[in-house]
């Protein structure tokens, strides 16, 4: 097999089979296949698509390019929950402790933060004592006492994707759906998951702005899992606002906290819920997503989710006073209010802008390598919609330097577009892909 | 300019302007774009296309990034005759005096074989004494006083071709027609000649198999040249069989001053009498082609062109001898007749094996560093749409290594098709493409 005949495949918008496309990610991988051929290869790809197959294909070989994590001493269905990338974005710290509770395993590895959108496990880290790196013993030990754990990604998993993701990178071969969800389906696959519910973001803080991108991705997504024998749901949900109120690090698990307490903003309770009920369908615990959702409420109202939260907090060395009392949480010595520069309502929210501006405060990453800060933040208090009158306080900033403080407060002014016009709110839920297809979720709220 | 986004327009269906292109052309040449960006860059120009002007734009960058002769110092319109490759073809022996002796200057730059394809260069050193390496003062001076010298090519011509070629062959971005046009037309450009006549070969033993793939090679080629301000004509002529009868170095040189004797293959002085009316018509020695060809054929029944040829042997140090009595030229010592496997008509020749058998007697080069022998070759005795019985000589072997010669043989048995029908020959000449269009030329032989 030679790489030159397998480029000219392509080119000539012919199918590669599968072991065509393990030789690429193999030869690319091992440095066998030089990335002047690779690129031309991943350009053919872009202008003349890859099919469903070729897709799914492309993304196993990439899973199996390095680690393929290994879950079977874990008890139960273990099901995965991974978005897209949004600000505001701590589903998974509401959900994981609310499936938990209802039985079902919660073997989480996440990232940390980079860009515009934050990680998890920065945000777990604001909790004094808590630790985000177990031993895989540890881990698996954890999981199976107390149903959940989360730790940061230190397995080698799906090499072939970081070095693909970068050649694409510098050569304006990104924005093609085959090789979006192959990069996002391979990690997945590696981590070991039987079941993975994706969370499709869509909308102005969102990598696909638009709906009709968001579904394309959801479902070729879908398609992958459901070829590689992982079922697989996306739930495509809004992110033309921050989720919740809260963007940053230890606001965001303070809003957590209040959100499995029972106070939380409405989008983040609904959105959490809807992926935890896919989450107890594909574990097979409930029959339809409904049931799920009433199980799944009533862990809120009981105080059970909450306290699996703690129990949480606790095994992994975390202070559980925090979550009992979340004001403990220290914020930043610079608490500042950006004030409305007209009246009128909010018609638009530049989300980006927003997790940019909690960037520019420190809560985020610029490169791999920044070394943030979990203190920062901005608390969103008009959301899509909102009447807001002159001067009236439209975000808090939480700084500790006066300069990033005021870059902050010019992203946040240009985020928001103010007009006469009372908008049409988002919904919080778009619709659920399967691989029975695609059921309309949308309401007005 | 960054590259990033040159790719990202191209894949875009954008068209990009001149700055753009020599931004391109010059970034690679010098080693600031890196091989992975222009192959995705090359890719995207494969499936998306250039327009015209783009190619254009293309093709006068590359022959920007090297030397630019400069032919000022030679009087009158230089015209260059260029042919993208065939087999036996001898035709820049044939047409060079004649055109010359009729006036206009012949200053030529010309290159060695590679592959199934001769070389004029290789040619004319089989003239003993010939020196195919001029000063640039000599070769200028030999054209204005004598009108012809043939030369090897020295001076650094469009490196930006010969390093796009390269990464072009390894990443199956070869066959797009304005990467074939700019690459020959670069070089072109670069040897500074006023009007460009170019010979596009379609066939069997052409790069171009199809008509219509030569014809839009011919219509961007010219287009190119009358974007450049360089009056361009190019004349389609076949290639489905071997021009003339002798393939191989001293046998070809013998076979073009038999055609300049008026004793030579009526192909082989078909082509070269109509591509070098066009010669004359764009120096303007001619108002019309049919003009030209008249002083042309007249210039082989006087003696001048023959005569012509002497003269310019003469001048770069050749014996003379050889010109007035070729059969002087020294054939290989073994002298082998292929015999025909059946009788029948010739209905095929596949002519690019036809001129891999001569590189196989040691007659071409199979690397640039290759030795070539110039005595061994091939003469055809039967030609498309010939009678053939069982066992009559179909061509003569001459060889000087038994085990070559019978390697030789097989791809000639090989090369030849012969059946029980008649076929119909192809034309000598299909058409000629000038900026005004496509003139059909087409006659039976």
């Amino acid at each position: 097999m030679r790489m030159y005949d397998l480029i000219n495949k392509k080119k000539n918008k012919e199918e590669l089979t599968k072991e065509e496309i393990e030789f690429i990610v193999k030869g690319y991988t091992k440095g066998e296949i030089p990335d002047y051929q690779m690129s031309a290869f991943l350009m053919a790809v872009c202008l003349n698509k890859m099919s469903h197959e070729e897709t799914a294909n492309l993304t196993i070989a990439m899973a199996q390019s390095g680690d393929m994590l290994d879950l079977k001493a874990i008890h139960g269905v273990k099901v995965d929950k991974h978005s897209t990338g949004g600000v505001g974005d701590k589903t998974s710290l509401v959900l994981s402790p609310m499936v938990a509770s209802l039985g079902v395993p919660v073997a989480k590895m996440s990232g940390r933060g980079l860009g515009h959108t934050g990680g998890t496990i920065d945000k777990l880290e604001s909790i004094p004592g808590f630790s985000t790196s177990l031993s895989p013993e540890q881990f698996i030990e954890n999981v199976n006492r107390i149903k959940m754990a989360i730790v940061g990604q230190t397995a080698n998993l799906a090499p072939a994707d970081k070095k693909i993701y970068a050649l694409r990178d510098v050569t304006a071969t990104v924005d093609n759906i085959s090789l979006i969800a192959s990069s996002i389906m391979s990690k997945k696959l590696a981590s070991g998951s039987d079941v993975i519910v994706l969370d499709v973001k869509t909308g102005s803080g969102a990598f696909m702005k638009k709906y009709e991108d968001s579904l394309a991705l959801a479902k070729e997504m879908v398609q992958i899992g459901t070829l590689a024998g992982r079922p697989t749901y996306a739930v495509i949900t809004d992110m033309n606002q921050p989720l919740g109120r809260a963007v940053g690090n230890a606001i965001e698990v303070k809003e957590a906290i209040e959100t499995l307490s029972g106070n939380g903003p409405e989008d983040l309770l609904e959105v959490s819920v809807t992926l935890a009920s896919y989450m107890l369908l594909g574990a097979g615990r409930v029959s339809t997503p409904e049931e799920g959702r009433a199980l799944l409420l009533e862990t809120i109202k009981n105080g059970s989710a909450l306290d699996k939260f703690a129990e949480f907090v606790s095994a992994q060395g975390g202070d559980i006073a925090f979550v009992y009392n979340p004001q403990l949480f220290k914020t930043a010595s610079i608490r500042y209010e950006v004030k409305a520069p007209k009246g009128g309502y909010v018609q638009e929210i530049k989300t980006d802008e927003v997790g940019m501006a909690s960037v520019v405060l420190g809560g985020g990453r610029v490169t791999k390598d920044s070394v943030i800060d979990l203190s920062v933040g901005i608390i969103i208090h008009k959301k899509l919609g909102d009447k807001v009158t002159k001067n009236e306080p439209i975000a808090t900033l939480y700084a500790n330097d006066d300069e990033k403080r005021k870059e902050a407060e010019k992203r946040i002014l240009n985020a928001y577009v103010i007009g006469r016009a009372k908008p049409v709110k988002p919904p919080y839920i778009y619709s659920v892909v399967t691989k029975d297809g695609v059921t309309d979720l949308r309401q007005n709220h």
